[in-house]
């Protein structure tokens, strides 16, 4: 008998042979969700000028000190300064220029006097907004009341107080998203340097396979996996190629994937990985020479064997991995029943496509929780399982969540692994788990 | 002065106005993320027929009775059983038929041995694996000789297990997320009736707004808030089509929305809503006639204008919302600082479009936590104020999570908010916060 793996141990494998994909510059919008390469330094000062913070009037603070509602300051008002204005307005001693939120401080301004600390221009009492210059386009000359003084630099966003030249705007390995984007444009940023999402080769093999919405035939079964696994993938953030089932022919299996190679940065398959005589990806893939295809010059470009291996676990206890083809892409073949082939994706697909994505971490987080229900759990000693179940989070009253198993340990029952928000990770060792006993659960989320 | 709304207030009158995106039916992998309209009925039973759960041999239990390493059955194999086989072959007294994982238990077996429990027809020891069939065709005939009973249906996955005709496989209103897709695809629907994603129009408006990646004029600042609320619409789940930056000119603002409403759910502008005179969205929005275009057979078609309102919080005080178009499109203009813009983005257009896709709840997630750093915070008394905060959830030691409030309260450090994940939500009446004192926290995951 070979060796039986533990899941640890194949990951660790996967992920020893996994580099993060080189990098790439895309348009902000397409950067979304993907990760930084390098840091990036801040070009130049945010805002890159003094600023209004509101709107009102640009003014000197010596001329509103001790101004009240009673006894307001009256300033001239030499002009309007909208925001985007590359006019040259200075305001003099008595003078004020009216001022847009985002505007620059005009020279010899000190400070802002908001609309509502003023008249507005209009004559009477304060005023609650501006008319629109478009209609009312003298409410940039005339005079203005001024009702509270403003102490120097008082809204007044300083050149430079979001960010400053030289400083780091973001690091390495952060991940892009809309608050990361919007400071990349606020910086000027058009583009940004990350690694790219992976693209995944999704096929399911098995000549019992029909695809959902065709009539099924007898021992026929609509082919689940190549849409699970896609849809995982996507969700995980990769771009996924759904190529759909492929019948249990080793040479049509091989030629299908080689095909495929050149749009895969993973592959991913299910089925025909254990130990029945139809094994089609075990047989067309642990030849040493699938992929080397017959020209001698490509002879040092091609890869090892995927090696097929048994895991210590349940469900999803065969499992393959290897670098297949010129470029050494790497393929995980899972096994075939739904939910193995889901747990499997879970526990080392989402961490092979994080590693090629730059992520971190490249597990799910784990949490425990209290072993919800009447009926205690068995679990096959010396095989890790994994069982599917519906975790609620700590709430006011609970300090530690619950989890309930739905479905039981049968791998094919995908119905339950609907209904289902988490997995229950049951260690090697531990053969029976009873009602309020402490758990590892791994929500997926 | 008119009323100051609170955000619960504002938040209420536009999800009282919008109503779930009509259904569609798309392609499975089209309707990840979307939300089932319909309970999905399970049409016929899964797994369809009887079938064997392990590669091995499909027997009958009396025939290996008391069978031992030691004292073996022996059986004569009548042929292969591959799974999608449609062969009929019957199995009698004293025969086996070889069988695969998924492949239909034949007539006459009543259970089936895994290969581990045989010596695979070699006249060896125990074996570990079938040999490939097309390279050892003569497996499926001769000798195996079986070393451990099996008892009825043992290893036999019965026809309905996993889900029964005419029981509810998921219930309106599911997110259709990996598992979702997987199980539909297994019960053999290639389409699902759901809500669409919605399409959002995205607009920022201001003259001094130039593309990032353009250089900057005097008075001149990069376009962050369109990419912002772009990403944000996008990692809501809708589908995002950002317009850019337009100029603060009422007329060109209305033609530019008119020309964009055929392809909006919604729309969402930034900037050009408070109280100055270039308030360009306010200028060009609040007239009755706006959106009436003119013709008097659209008339009656033509919705309100749109309502521009003060809240009580910060950031984010002027907001406007309406219903614009001859299909009474929803239109939310948020107010142009970029924190601002994304903090009213998550309190107001993320329920909108969470309302439109049919997803519950609309609201995020809140959570309470102790706050950390060693100063205190102050908020304006009268004002609900959300700072940007970096959150710690519950850990080993600690019962409660942590937020620590980050940047400050300025409306444009936006710097500060791609540090963030997490909202601190400061009720109107607290004018301030102790470290160490329990907040809300909205988290942004």
């Amino acid at each position: 008998m070979s060796k039986t793996w533990s899941v640890e141990e194949h990951l660790e494998d996967i992920l020893r042979s996994i580099r993060p994909l080189d990098p790439i510059e895309l348009n902000l919008l397409d950067a979304q969700g993907c990760t930084l390469v390098d840091d990036v330094i801040v070009p130049a000062a945010l805002p890159p000028f003094d600023n209004s913070s509101m709107d009102g009037y640009a003014v000197r603070t010596a001329d509103v000190e001790g101004a009240s509602e009673e006894f307001p300051a009256v300033l001239s008002v030499i002009g309007d300064i909208a925001a985007g204005s590359a006019d040259e307005l200075t305001v003099g001693s008595g003078e004020a220029a009216r001022i847009m939120t985002g505007a620059p401080l005009p020279p010899g301004a000190e400070a802002v006097v908001p609309v509502e600390w003023t008249d507005g221009g209009t004559g009477g009492g304060p005023a609650d907004s501006m008319p629109a210059h478009s209609d009312a386009p003298e409410g940039a000359t005339g005079q203005v009341r001024v009702h509270r003084p403003v102490h120097p630099r008082q809204h007044v966003r300083a050149k430079g107080s979001d960010v400053k030249p030289g400083t780091v705007a973001l690091k390495a390995g952060t991940v892009l998203g809309p608050a990361q984007v919007g400071l990349l444009a606020a910086i000027g940023r058009g583009t940004a340097t990350v690694r790219p999402r992976p693209r995944v080769v999704v096929l399911s093999t098995g000549s019992e396979l029909v695809a959902p919405g065709e009539p099924l035939g007898p021992g026929q079964i609509h082919d689940a996996n190549s849409f699970v696994l896609t849809a995982a993938a996507r969700e995980a953030g990769a771009i996924p190629y759904r190529v759909g089932a492929v019948a249990d022919d080793a040479e049509t299996l091989r030629a299908t994937i080689e095909d495929q190679l050149i749009r895969a940065d993973l592959v991913v398959t299910s089925g025909g990985v254990s130990v029945g005589a139809y094994d089609v990806v075990k047989e067309a893939l642990s030849r040493v020479d699938a992929f080397r295809g017959g020209e001698e010059d490509r002879m040092d470009a091609v890869a090892d064997p995927v090696e097929f291996r048994r895991l210590a676990m349940q469900p999803g206890k065969p499992q393959g991995f290897g670098l297949i083809g010129p470029d050494r892409t790497p393929i995980l073949t899972l096994p075939g029943n739904p939910v193995s082939a889901y747990v499997s994706f879970e526990l080392f697909v989402r961490p092979a496509l994080r590693t090629l994505m730059g992520r971190q971490p490249v597990r799910r987080r784990t949490v425990r929780a209290r072993l919800a229900g009447d009926d205690a759990l068995s679990s096959p000693e010396g095989k890790r399982q994994f069982l599917r179940g519906d975790y609620t989070p700590p709430g006011e009253e609970d300090e530690t969540g619950t989890v309930r198993a739905v479905g039981g340990a049968g791998s094919h029952l995908i119905a339950a692994l609907a209904q289902a928000n988490a997995l229950i990770d049951i260690p090697e060792k531990t053969g029976r788990l009873a009602p309020g006993d402490e758990v590892t659960v791994v929500p997926l989320d």
